[in-house]
């Protein structure tokens, strides 16, 4: 199976490498400025050039986006703009331009976050992207032509960032970050579709 | 109470504008084009300018926001910042620029929709920006100062819509829509906050 891992050289997107190795798999590694080719999600551009060079393939796989992290009081129309850029539409955009190229009963994994179930302290966009993209993944999942499925990963936080990360995570206890590789082998290689696969 | 109405002529803003009459409330009836007050809720400027007339205030409730429904084929950039800007940002700038005016333990009821869990051909962006607003309402909850209260009504299609909406929603059964205007009337008069209040 040939699947493009965004975001390959993240924590997540190691891990996931790890996960899916030794299986015959061809694993393209995508990165922002690394890896076998690069793309910026923020531009539907580049994802299309992405796309082209890459040719066919049967799963995608998302390991990035990000958002502004910062009190709600302090939160500006750029923060807002920049959150809904990255994480949300940077992985919408990365569903639709692939629909020409990808094969049919092909795959889409995203990433989404705990915070919408369980907000923090500052972590009001992560929560709102988190929610955005788990009602994407269950329309888009009845909607998607060719057989695809569509799922999203909803991890905690990972053990792995325990050390910088858990401090704003109070009595949060972390997930061993393979767990959260597992979520992603279960959507590339299983069945199911327009599902929330939790990790915590 | 004073209870700034966004959205007061829409089917929904009137059933509240019923819901809430009798009780000595005062209420802003605010709309695009029409009421006691304009406003733009895709302008933070035109928001700001709003409640700076408007004074201070209770409540905001709001039954207002634009989604674009396409197919998922179709849905084009300019059709996602259409409906992230309205519904979603729309809202969320209603709710921030509101702080500074609003008295102590107010609240801000908002409006999500049923597509999230229940997708419909066609309403991806919806169930999007129903996912964000659930998951920022939640998050706000625990940030807002003055013992702000914050819950969303997420309402099925109305009766009152069946006749032009119902094909879109196969099999779904109508509520009638004095019982989402008490969902808002729960929300802005109770006590709890972070809530999705659901009525279907």
């Amino acid at each position: 199976m040939k699947i493009v891992l965004i975001g390959a050289y993240g924590k997540i997107g190691k891990l996931v490498q790890t996960a899916m190795a030794g299986a015959g798999h061809d694993i393209v590694k995508v990165g922002r400025k690394s890896g076998d080719f690069q793309v910026d999600i923020e531009s539907r551009e580049s994802i299309r050039q992405l796309y082209q060079v890459v040719g066919s393939f049967d799963a995608v796989a998302i390991a990035a986006g990000e958002v502004v992290f910062a009190p709600l009081s302090q939160l500006t129309a750029e923060n807002w703009q920049f959150s809904l850029g990255s994480k949300l539409m940077g992985q919408i955009s990365l569903v639709q331009e692939a629909i020409p190229f990808i094969n049919e009963r092909g795959s889409f994994t995203l990433v989404s976050g705990v915070l919408n179930e369980e907000p923090i302290f500052a972590g009001v966009t992560g929560a709102t992207v988190s929610g955005a993209l788990e009602g994407f993944v269950r329309a888009a999942a009845v909607e998607l032509p060719k057989g695809l499925r569509i799922n999203v990963v909803n991890p905690t936080i990972l053990k792995e960032s325990e050390a910088h990360m858990g401090q704003f995570f109070p009595g949060v206890i972390p997930v061993e970050g393979w767990r959260v590789a597992q979520a992603y082998k279960r959507s590339i290689l299983g069945v199911q579709t327009g599902r929330v696969y939790k990790v915590d």
